[in-house]
């Protein structure tokens, strides 16, 4: 019987973080200061000293500290499954792998940056995070993170989902932290915005607006962000170094890496290790696809410039891919997916041709997870679904043209707390939205003036 | 740095079942036809031969079929984690061990026998299967298992958790099953109780009667339980034989094991593979002890005598420990542990001193469940907290006595499902319900009558 699951002994699991930067053919552009438009490093108030030395690092490895890694341990390694069973249902001589990250307490990747974070903080002596989420994941994974080294945890939650979603709030709470839904009461942006709108619904650009407030205007508070910031996507490395080690085991390099991209976090987590074979020569066909969704579409639509990370202007200026600031999305049910720039990272390798983008729509993303979960058998979170969407279309190329190519991708959480997403695909009730340029001119004219040395 | 997760080679997964008939001081008493009240089988019409012929083996070990094997490999072997930080927060000298059943699909240790009845069934030619659900687990495995061995499934789920528990009932769907809420007009029995009783919420003893009438008037369909049957529990027993290895590479044989009752299935599946040891005289002193809620106190309330498995008498009569098949469970949360009997070979075990039980409150096993998720970081089912509890209580023991006793306890299932609940624990409403010893007098009234030979 071949093997089904590649499973890594821990004494196998990573002890360093791979760091991109020490291998890009050109360095990344800086991050401006939102008020001078200088270069600037990330604000001290809001990040503590160490993660801000690994944002800029060009060290290709950095040290895991061990009380990281005893954390990590807690469900990592992850397993390496082989997808049989869809491979059959979809008749394709293709060879399908998914890195499975389901396994972490808060059911996603996201706690392999939220611990590493929590973890400097805590070592740096201060005493609170703050930050904002959207659908859920990223506060559950920092209130789980701040519950284990013993720091408080505040969780703006855009209030559309902290509505619709009582469930990953009540989980949030189980694991000790504060959940208020933004806008709130609780900062001068926030209030300021109800006081001319009471009904907002919130966006996630603007709950990063509450969250930095909150850290620069409390000594014992720094802030944390899940995703597009470079340590973020540094500390994800750890699923990709496994996912190498496990493809080597199954006896296969993969011809296409796939993840789903939002800020980018879980796709440069599986993809940077494999990149660094791409980027330094010893492997120079991999494709590297990232997922996104047709209705919030930064890579395949956005102009590739410099723009602010939060609608307030409170975060620094970064050069990505972007909808513009004050881009609205539909409201997908892939919540993780719905935000208007991309990690620098990630922007910076799509612009030098290392990254391609696919965008899909949301109706053929759950037709691709429905599929998944009849034949795989596990229920994935509907981000997660787009990558499972564009790993099923390569697997049927590969049946078009007989092609054997050996395909991996990120499963990157499960949809426990989404199945009224999935009733709304069986019931035939899901949406696709269009996605409108003319939405997009328009928000893309807020962009920030930038002095002419940086165009 | 000490090892806190015991992995599992997939080449050393169990490939036999345990059949603790084979060992046991004295064979099971009969089953009893319900009409006849003479020695019977399981009814054919509702079960197939493989699983008629596993329910009365005496060979102590059952091959597992390679098919079988491969779907457990989805998600098996499970890990094994010492639980340091609960360990730590306790300031204990125990060593508590955790065997960690979540991973599986549908969250539980559930599909360990779904699968095996499914896989059964097919090969037998049968097209459908039917069953009932109390708060959806079980439903959701059979569900899982149906479609990965494309059997039609159809789930009777009791109607007030069918109300309250939309999501896993959308899960059911997404694995293709129909769900319909118990008393259903599908049935005779079903339209009978409404037309009495339209508003009736249903009880699982009842749903059972529904699922045994839909297998019983077609001839496509047969019956699947997902607990309390011989057949059940023996398929549960991969977990106490990885969690033997796990622990012999942990290097410490459990003082203590642990696990929550409702049938007896994952308490069972961990605990007889331990068990052979004792009844074998290999290992004397180990304790086990049945962890169940103080509001379904079958085990520590209960006499051992003749029950009906169902309302309405269409499954076997079975010695066991009973709260009388009439006994209507208050709703607590824990929805997989409101079933009035206990699985004949746990109650013929407890009967012969080689298992005790502990009843636990509603509100103490979420205190448990909270400590558990605050220090291990997984949020465990309201079922599953019952076994916390009890752990815990073993373990604040030792602190006391100073011993630094092995205690491992069985992780059933997550509470994602259960978020509610934890709200309402957190808010200050859970509340805690009496056990009356006037209504389980009464509902033993309408025990059977069994002819004198039995008794």
């Amino acid at each position: 019987m071949d093997k089904t699951k590649y499973i890594l002994d821990e004494k196998k699991m990573p002890t360093h973080w791979y760091n991109v930067q020490a291998d890009l053919p050109e360095p990344l552009p800086p991050y401006l200061h939102p008020g001078t438009k200088e270069p600037t490093r990330l604000p001290p108030p809001l990040f503590c000293e160490e993660i801000n030395k690994q944002e800029f690092s060009k060290e290709r490895y950095i040290e895991i500290p061990d009380e990281v890694q005893e954390v990590y341990r807690v469900w990592r390694p992850t397993v390496l499954q082989r997808a049989y069973r869809l491979e059959k249902f979809l008749d394709t001589p293709a060879k399908i792998y998914y890195k499975y990250e389901d396994s972490s307490p808060a059911g996603s990747h996201k706690p392999n940056t939220a611990i590493a974070q929590a973890y400097y903080n805590k070592k740096e002596g201060v005493k609170r995070l703050s930050t904002e989420t959207g659908a859920g994941q990223w506060g559950s994974s920092l209130a789980f993170a701040c519950k284990l080294f013993d720091l408080e945890c505040k969780v703006y939650m855009v209030k559309v989902s902290y509505n619709q979603k009582p469930y990953r709030r009540i989980m949030m709470e189980t694991w000790g932290a504060k959940c208020v839904a933004s806008p709130s009461i609780d900062t001068k942006v926030g209030r300021d915005l109800l006081a001319k709108d009471p009904n907002n619904n919130g966006s996630l650009g603007f709950a990063i607006s509450e969250a930095c407030e909150d850290a620069f205007s409390r000594d014992d508070t720094k802030y944390s962000l899940g995703s597009v910031l470079n340590h973020v996507l540094m500390h994800q490395t750890v699923i990709g170094q496994e996912a190498m080690l496990q493809m080597e085991m199954a006896g296969h390099y993969p011809d296409v890496v796939i993840g789903c991209v939002g800020g980018g976090s879980n796709f440069a987590g599986l993809a940077l290790p494999f990149m660094k074979d791409k980027l330094t020569g010893k492997k120079k066909n991999t494709r590297f696809i990232a997922a996104e969704p047709t209705s919030c579409p930064s890579l395949t639509k956005g102009p590739y410039t410099w723009d602010l990370g939060d609608v307030a202007g409170m975060a620094p200026i970064a050069k990505m891919y972007t909808l513009g600031h004050d881009f609205m999305p539909p409201p997908v049910h892939a919540g993780g997916l719905r935000y208007h720039g991309m990690a620098p990272v990630i922007s910076h390798l799509a612009k030098l041709g290392f990254i391609e983008a696919k965008a899909v729509p949301q109706i053929a993303t759950f037709e691709a997870g429905i599929t998944f979960a009849r034949t795989e058998g596990f229920i994935s979170a509907p981000e997660t679904n787009h990558a499972i969407r564009v790993t099923i279309d390569e697997a049927l190329k590969c049946k078009e043209t007989g092609e054997a190519k050996t395909i991996l991708f990120i499963h990157s959480g499960h949809g426990h707390f989404d199945m009224s997403a999935y009733e709304s695909y069986l019931s035939g009730k899901l949406v696709d939205y269009d996605f409108s340029d003319e939405a997009m001119k328009e928000s893309l004219k807020t962009l920030p003036e930038i002095p002419a040395q940086f165009k």
